[in-house]
């Protein structure tokens, strides 16, 4: 069927982890490296540089074969998601692509070419940095690029009654990108649900501004990101305020290898800190072609307070691109 | 894969919606034209004029990525149902077609012809018309056309012990199509389930006749449709009773525009008649090509008791088929 | 698109239900002779005669759209699963082939062989057979054949803190096929999960063995089948004890006929034996084509004690696969 193209990853591996305070435990795990998924895509050339696009992208973990953004909560412990990764209608033309649906957001575009694990494997910079922000529903997106700039500017609608902002998210991102060097600043805001009141997590109205930069020194890539986050409550006073910071590496072995590693501190601001924490990954990937390869990582995640459990994350599998 | 087509909708865009008793709300909405789907289907030709047919029909939520008829209930929040719109194989003859598994009610197949909206936008005629017909799981359908002439005849298995006819639906359409003039009768029942006992709406017997008749005269198309609808309790007494009535037109405007309007009447005659109300709409649909346009409508629904809600509901976003 | 074969099978009919203490049920079913379903697989050629394999397999319910393998529980009423019948990534290789995710049993693959009735129909050998072992989660399977032998191992991780044998399974199968002969081994053993103590069946520590062969006679085949199973509770002791026979056949008539019969009896050896039972099958399938057939069977299953519901089910319909 030309009009539709099907896409996705089959990836599956085992993994070993424990904390300071729990047993280990092996697993079957699925999407280690990249998320398992299947895809829906195409693209309608409509004249005059104009084209309409869609993508629909369901997640799914290859280990049991449910759903792996199902949107699952307390009442609907199902979920209700079946394309939970994304699904979005647009148009693409020379002055810039609009797509609307749910959609990743800016900010995670950003981690995406920021960390070397790409937001996956034992290093996931998504463990640390704030995790909030990886996909938005009801979201209009309007992204551009102009040479070595390129910006992507997200609008998610919190559609509650009688509030325009509540519940709403707002993302953008602006991407440096020529020769050697990657530098990006993204920004992301959630505004809490409309009603909620009083101090606490639950009326958070969350923020976070993230800076990030890679450059190709030719024997090894360096990989930096500094993150600002704050949030506040429903009285306008911090209950939250941390600070992310990345430095990482990506270095070609051979043909077909390539050696990944990062460390991550999150400096909790807040309160007593006891959010702190260090996480060092190391990881290596090997092709067996251009849509299969091999991988193995390890993470060490250390919690400062004696109190909190520290953990350790081992894996290794096979990731298939199809 | 040269046995299956991949095919599908992908439908989004904003909407506005108030009442007179709450605040407007905007959204990002997905199918307002058209039920965002994707599907699959296949036809084999079985020789001698005899051919084999399926369909596996998924509609899904552009905005989040759900499932849009996952039949959900109270105790299932999450719903059951991957292929929600339409789930069949079947045998195609000359003599005619026979569809087995969950299928569109013939009652629905006229409400898509004789609707200017085609049961969607703001002026969907299912919005006023009864719409307990839309889909019937467990179904036989046979479907037939000879010249001019075209009908289909549905039974739904109503699956429970000890009586045939508990839970069972049946409905029939009966087309005339010839020159500028398409002209049908439909009728649909669906019978209680078993067990279901005394007054009340629980318990009901509904039956809908509907005639509706779409006119060419050129400069536009004249769109009109009469409904009785009648429910009984488990006593036979009824329990509910109403006409509807419908007026529309649709008018080709330039070479890729079409603006579409209709009034629907809904004369509740039962009880105090508190469902009586007069939906008023128009639309617009322009193409960009023969498989993506841009949309936009608004209605304005009337409730005749002072004290029920008025409503009003704008939208516009655009329609891709692939 | 060249990665991806879909493919799958639409499977629907009539069926007509009754036990010695209830009325008869008419139903419309889904996957009476195979299990309606659509999957996604693909082959990738890594060079040296190594190969990248995926299988995503969906099982749906036609007569509703419902999901087939939905994983539902009485907390998630709906089920999780997308892919329930099957979802691996793998490697294949002249030395053996490596799946990993959710695949049938070693035990399901040999029921499919000896079963005439494939594990469908009236005649279903996992009616009566032990069928606790049909797919498992988070598995290793490793596969390969030698001229007339071939074997499956598979491992399937109890994922559970503290205990590496808590919850997991284990099975294998051996068969030796050649000229008119197929005879095979079969085990399979699932853990009861951690903390589970005490006697009863939740804590059942449950075994397998299955011996079958399948003999071609040319004017028929001779199906012939023997298990042996014991289950064990958390203090050792065996809680079931059961013994499984099957004779069945399988006769082709004309160019496009098969006739299918079977006898199983399940010898139950635990306590009072209230788990006997006899069921008799018989079937008929005829091809429309390679890719289409109507079927038809019915069966009769006695339970021994006279208090227990004697059965009968009687179903017939039409298989398409795409």
């Amino acid at each position: 069927q030309s009009n539709v193209v099907i896409y996705g990853i089959a990836d599956a591996g085992i993994a070993r982890s424990d904390t300071s305070t729990t047993p280990a435990v092996w697993r079957l795990q699925s999407g280690q490296q990249s998320g398992s998924r299947i895809g829906f895509r195409g693209t309608e050339d409509l004249g005059g540089g104009l084209s309409a696009i869609f993508v629909l992208e369901n997640g799914f973990s290859i280990d049991d074969g449910s759903f792996a953004q199902s949107g699952a909560t307390a009442t609907t412990p199902a979920g209700t998601r079946l394309f939970g990764r994304q699904a979005y209608v647009g148009l693409k033309s020379g002055n810039g692509t609009l797509r609307v649906g749910r959609l990743e957001t800016p900010m995670h575009a950003a981690f995406l070419v920021v960390d070397p694990f790409a937001t996956n494997l034992a290093g996931n910079i998504e463990n640390v940095f704030n995790p909030y922000a990886i996909r938005m529903d009801n979201t209009i997106n309007l992204s551009h690029s102009i040479g070595a700039f390129s910006g992507e500017l997200a609008y998610g609608f919190g559609e509650q009654a009688g509030s325009i902002s509540a519940n709403r998210q707002i993302g953008a991102n602006f991407v440096y990108s020529a020769g050697p060097l990657a530098a990006m600043a993204t920004y992301h805001q959630a505004k809490p649900s409309a009603g909620a009141t009083g101090a606490g997590s639950a009326a958070d109205d969350s923020r976070t501004l993230l800076l990030g930069a890679v450059y190709d020194f030719k024997v090894a890539k360096l990989h930096l990101a500094f993150a600002e986050n704050r949030s506040d409550d429903a009285l306008g006073a911090a209950d939250g305020k941390s600070r992310d910071m990345m430095i990482g590496t990506t270095v070609k072995v051979g043909a077909s290898g390539t050696v990944l590693a990062s460390w991550i501190r999150k400096d909790d601001r807040f309160g007593a800190g006891t959010g702190d924490r260090d996480q060092l990954a190391i990881g290596y990937s090997h092709s067996l072609s251009a849509r299969t390869n091999l991988y193995t990582s390890f993470a060490r995640t250390d919690r400062k307070p004696a109190t909190q459990a520290d953990s350790t994350l081992f894996n290794a599998g096979i990731r298939h691109r199809f």
